[in-house]
């Protein structure tokens, strides 16, 4: 218990102002929760989502939380319908940016945390166009648009310049993209037992577009990383999932908190395992 | 040369049926070049494209060919507009496995090459949602819709069953789809000379495709692998590109003669390395 107070410490210092995508249930909700909660919060969390006012809810009824200094500021992100499922629209992340923006008050955002996902249990029987067209929007498309040149980037870049620092942090400037295992094509786990090939496919192209910014924005001072939380008890990982989704959110805040240069452009799991591509 | 001969002899027996998509030009039109004027030809080799006009003027034009017994069957594998660009759809698709079949007089169908597939420059300040799912219907959705259990796949469990022999080869039953080492997340090669996000994640999707294939079609005696041409100079490789196309698909030919269990689900380049994913 000791030990995991210690590292609860240090993750109260992970970043000054962090952003969740698809933080309405499952993993992006505990995600804000277990940030708002820990001992010093980040000064700023951004939770967006589809269902702001659901979300609106839930927090509320943390009620605690504000008396202890986080302050967590939700809203929509808003939604594109494509092919029968919605996916963020560049206007809206814009306008997310500018909220975002005139909050941080001049600073820059360190750790933006693409959450938002969507799975497929799709076969090679069921499977058809439009299933692997709206996941790869969802999964692929979503973190990339929100990651670019004209959206949040500028904002990262501000962070990173602003720390006066030289190492790669999450509480520098980091993009977290959250992946699984199960788009690991080294691995290819359980193909028979649960095919879900639009979720593999987009999880195998997440993880290159991760690979592919850490390359680029190294140098900016942006650190990039692909995390797997497990497999947890969500709406997504049903209740079959061996894991909560609470102790999967604790290994991956803590190890957010140890991500550096050497990890920047890895595959890890909520233990700080890496996983093959 | 007598090497290369001896190569060349091994590879007229390389498979009895072979179906060559987006055959119109390129690595897919030298392909079938290759295959039609290889000593002994496959009995069958169709070729799909969507300019079957086209690729029969210059198939026409090879003029010797019908007389060394290769029979090169043609046509339009049909085309759906989708976000801007146009992907094969499945009652094209379907259209084409029942002319295939009527060939076939009762047989199987050997090796299907899913070759048909499109580049992106896009940089991560150019890229656009449309151009991610454009890349990604044509080079993800097209060869997963081909090989699917109601299309082309009960014609290759066909021969895989009637080949009479246990291992797995070109000449019994496969699916090979052409991909590209810069489709390798691990290598994730020249990411700041040429970015290409879409490019990239649609080849690294395409490839968890083709390993969750060779999975899950190996017991029913199907080969699944993926094949990095090398950079050629085609339309798409540009004329920079330092290797012909002919020199690249003597390559590839020599490669699929040798894919055996031992490859099945693999990632190989022209001379047969293995790539990592």
């Amino acid at each position: 218990v000791g030990e995991r107070r210690g590292k609860g410490d240090n993750m109260a210092t992970l970043a000054r102002s962090v952003l969740v995508t698809g933080s309405n249930r499952g993993i992006g909700l505990e995600l804000v929760r277990q940030l708002a909660a820990s001992p010093r919060p980040p000064q700023h969390i951004f939770a967006t989502c589809r269902d702001a006012s659901g979300l609106r809810g839930k927090v509320s009824a943390w009620g605690c939380l504000p008396a202890r200094g986080a302050r967590v500021r939700i809203w929509d992100l808003g939604s594109w319908p494509l092919l029968g499922v919605y996916t963020v629209d560049l206007p809206s992340i814009r306008g997310a940016m500018q909220t975002v923006e005139t909050h941080l008050e001049g600073q820059g955002l360190n750790l933006l945390i693409n959450n938002a996902g969507v799975g497929s249990q799709a076969t090679l029987q069921s499977v058809d166009a439009q299933e692997m067209l709206a996941t790869f929007a969802v999964n692929v498309v979503g973190p990339l648009q929100v990651a670019k040149v004209c959206e949040f980037l500028p904002l990262l870049e501000k962070a990173a310049k602003d720390a006066g620092t030289e190492g790669l942090s999450c509480s520098r400037a980091a993009i977290i993209n959250v992946s699984s295992k199960v788009g690991s094509i080294g691995l290819c786990l359980g193909v028979l037992e649960a095919p879900m090939y639009p979720y593999r496919a987009s999880k195998a192209a997440q993880n290159m577009v991760t690979r592919c910014l850490a390359e680029e924005l190294r140098d900016k001072g942006i650190l990039c990383a692909a995390i797997h939380p497990g497999w947890v008890k969500t709406d997504m990982g049903t209740e079959q999932a061996p894991m909560t989704v609470e102790r999967s959110m604790q290994g991956i805040l803590e190890v957010l908190g140890i991500l550096s240069q050497e990890t920047c452009g890895a595959f890890l799991d909520w233990e700080g395992n890496r996983l093959p591509w």
